[in-house]
């Protein structure tokens, strides 16, 4: 008799949807249905190489078919005295150096993973060696788990923690029922805006997007367009193009008529702050800039930033805690925290001159 | 016979003076003259609690009499693919959060230790818990070695890697023989400044220091003094406040009749730089200021800072090579790395009324 047997695994499912308690299913189950070994199941699910892709591929099958999943709270952890959340930054060492939004998560991390005795291991990959590090770094024992950031559009680390069979955390919008999401709403957020500008006079405005191909960021430019364009303002979308010759120029001149810009980057807004004049174009009399982001650097520039101030760190502890659940064999559902809160400041003010307004009476 | 003496281990000496090949001690000769088993004393490098306080005192001082150290290559390493660095850096979150140093210096480690497939395990403790913490890591064997950061007066962790066994590099000015050291001269940089700010005029100026507990800050102050003092200057020293009711109003007041600040911090240089002209002081026209360190938000501000870039990525390539070297077994000696060099940007200017100078004739 397999000592699986004797201790049965829980079926991990985070679905928001449904909360029934889902029967159990078992390795010997998923092992009978695949006509395999539990230890070949098991071989899959720790991303071991000695099973053969067709096997392994029937493996996943069966494991989908009776919504099995390995129990993490029996797997073997990092190291020897604790488990270690790993932290996979697909980014450039200059482009995560200039995100103030690392520092906080980080800083954030800290305290709830020191409270449960994990430790945080971090790194910076060329997205040509993403796969390879998250699979070595599962295989390798390295991490007991992953945080994901920075989700891009069919992004494969969805696909490849599955098939580690690793448990994972990401922070945006839910795009899988395995990886439970922490998702920060951002609706009220773009209303929030949407009012302070409005109240000032601007119906022209500029979203000015950092990384066109990750998921949150087309999914603010769609939301951008549609709650302005529901208030009858005219919403533009244009992306910070870091290769051009003058990236601040570059925006001026394309964000046309556009009285304030919404900057999804607080190193990008602090730039278009501290060089439009030096253009021309002074901030905020003649441009209100907004950032979408918001940390201690707001407060460095002059005029000091008008930001959307994220609730990172209670985005951090609430990731810890679903990492927490799934480690321990217990349901981890998506869970949403506090919205983004405008923060007003000296960067936004009365548009200078108000673009004549066509359904005005009298 | 022991499986030990099969395997001799080297000593490791981090001896800058001595380029001799030193002879090697075994653990065997080290148990010997201790009166112990060799396991015993494996145990108390491994840093793990079941030898007496007594016994693991006189198994330390019989290693130092033979000048062994454990051989770090035949430790088990963490978890079961690779090595990992631990960087445990005491401080809260806030200050953490607001030191662009501390990206740079992620992102500096981060492909070296890619390249030799280590990764880098990173935490942020409050002062009490900084000993516990690293005797877990060590002893947990969730690191392979640590980089010291921020090394403070008579800093208990230089005695607490000893005493570990662990292997561990520290960045700054070395302290200890056996904790290797990278090190930024910082004599070139000093004249640097002090003729830059000569040739505009200025004869007084204040240093601002942050962190007046950390040798480094100590070593500038001093070197800072020495170096103004040499030229005729008037050197005077602050410490930055962060507790004062206005930490930017409290320095222009200290700084009494200085015309030219030195600043410890980037952050607070850009605190100074942009709040000062709200207390009716104009920098640079009534007031200098130079960053000691240099990041992308120096030219985020206006002006510009004018700003000393250290060789953080360097720095750390550095280190990463002598940790390899010292987990190796291979000796490794302290490094003195590219030296930290002005960037003249804006926030520097002719000082506004020269200071009547007393020695001038005619």
């Amino acid at each position: 008799m397999y000592a699986a047997l004797q201790d049965p695994v829980k079926p991990l499912l985070s679905d928001t949807m449904n909360d029934k308690k889902p029967a159990r299913a078992t390795i010997a189950a998923v092992a009978a249905r695949a006509g395999v070994s539990p230890s070949a199941v098991s071989h899959v699910f720790n991303g071991r190489p000695n099973v053969s892709a067709a096997t392994a591929a029937r493996i996943r099958s069966a494991a989908d078919e009776l919504h099995w999943r390995p129990n993490y709270a029996s797997r073997k952890v990092s190291g020897r005295g604790g488990r270690s959340l790993g932290l996979v930054v697909t980014r450039s060492g200059d482009t995560f150096e200039r995100d103030p939004f690392f520092m906080r998560l980080i800083a954030g991390l800290t305290e709830p993973l020191a409270a449960i005795g994990w430790s945080l291991s971090l790194t910076l990959v060329r997205d040509t060696d993403e796969e390879r590090v998250y699979r070595e770094w599962w295989s390798e024992q390295r991490v007991d788990a992953f945080l994901l950031v920075d989700v891009r559009d069919d992004d494969p680390r969805i696909l490849q923690v599955r098939e580690l069979g690793a448990p994972a955390v990401l922070l945006g919008a839910p795009v899988d029922d395995l990886v439970p999401a922490v998702t920060v709403h951002d609706d009220a957020a773009y209303e929030e805006v949407l009012e302070h500008l409005a109240a000032l006079g601007h119906r022209a405005i500029s979203r000015v997007s950092d990384s066109p191909g990750l998921v949150h960021s087309r999914e603010r430019d769609r939301r951008f367009v549609e709650a302005a364009e529901r208030r009858g303002m005219t919403p533009t979308v244009l992306h910070w193009e870091p290769s051009a010759e003058d990236p601040v120029a570059d925006v001026l001149r394309r964000s046309g008529a556009a009285t304030a810009l919404l900057v999804d980057s607080e190193a990008m807004a602090a730039e278009i702050i501290a060089h439009a004049p030096e253009l021309g174009v002074r901030v905020p009399e003649q441009l209100s800039v907004i950032a979408w982001e918001d940390s201690w650097v707001s407060t460095l520039v002059r005029p000091r930033i008008t930001a959307l101030d994220a609730p990172v760190e209670e985005s951090a502890r609430t990731a810890v805690k679903l990492l927490e659940q799934l480690v321990n064999g217990e349901r981890a559902v998506s869970q949403t925290v506090s919205a983004r809160r405008l923060i007003v400041r000296e960067s936004t003010a009365r548009v200078p001159a108000p673009a004549p307004d066509p359904d005005r009476e009298g």
